[in-house]
């Protein structure tokens, strides 16, 4: 695992893994928002994405402490399935014509980022603790919480308002 | 939308493209299971794969249901996003030597598939009862239950006993 072979041999080199592809999958969330941030139109969305994007900086911080806490060095890893996530949002972010429909479109690729990290940080939640290491779990848990809590102000203003605007 | 214009104009056009999105990670879905029923060790992830892959076999054909409810003709669409998915969860399981820390890292690629189709089915129900069609509705949220519900059974095994023989 790292820097001298790819394969994973234990369950400290498969939380390493995940941990480095949350890293990297963080990073590249910093990178979408700022367009995300550009194309929304209603006022309460684009305050949202903003406040996501700094959230996000914070998440990032406290991913590097839990590779110090394990004595790592910081890095991310290749993570196909974000790739494709982001891929698949900037896609119909650019198909999407109408202002309010595209605000709706924006809602559901911010959704599917956001589970792919809760499951993400749910799985290395679980591992921490599975690995004695509380100190990792407390950090990847406060990250985990700020994902369900984006996850649900976003669906709490598609059903106030985003969706029957669009239609 | 569809045939003559990649443009999507409406709400109407934003659902049946992600109605098109889901339909096609299904579909890629049947084809990745048999792999990870293959790999996994467990006999009750094994067993979990297999129901699973019953289940979503079912959940095609409701979206088949749904496609002609709507007086649409049954097709996927290009879906980046589980294609990266799939292909990290290959990636990881080709990378991973022992058996039982193989059986956690199945797991997680499991739930990272479950939470990619809990999201898509979640914005397709409040969607398509924005529409009115509380019929294409209830047949969608008969999938998201079942996702969800898997997504647990999978939460179960890892903290029952998969992650401590991995650990």
């Amino acid at each position: 695992m790292g820097l001298f072979s790819k394969d994973i041999k234990t369950f400290d080199d498969l939380f390493l893994h995940t941990l480095q592809d949350i890293y990297y999958a963080e990073n590249q969330i910093t990178k979408a928002l700022p367009t995300m941030i550009e194309k929304a139109t209603d006022p309460q969305l684009k305050q949202g994405f903003q406040t996501h994007l700094r959230e996000t900086e914070g998440q990032i911080k406290r991913l590097e402490q839990v590779f110090k806490m394990l004595g790592q060095s910081v890095q991310g890893t290749n993570c196909p399935a974000i790739d494709g996530i982001i891929e698949e949002s900037e896609e119909i972010a650019g198909e999407v014509a109408d202002k309010s429909v595209l605000d709706a479109a924006l809602i559901a690729a911010a959704q599917a980022v956001e589970h792919y990290e809760i499951t993400r940080y749910g799985t290395l939640v679980a591992w921490a603790k599975q690995l004695g290491r509380s100190d990792a779990a407390n950090l990847l848990q406060q990250n985990l919480n700020e994902e369900e809590a984006t996850d649900k102000k976003l669906t709490a203003m598609a059903e106030s308002k985003v969706n029957a605007r669009a239609a």
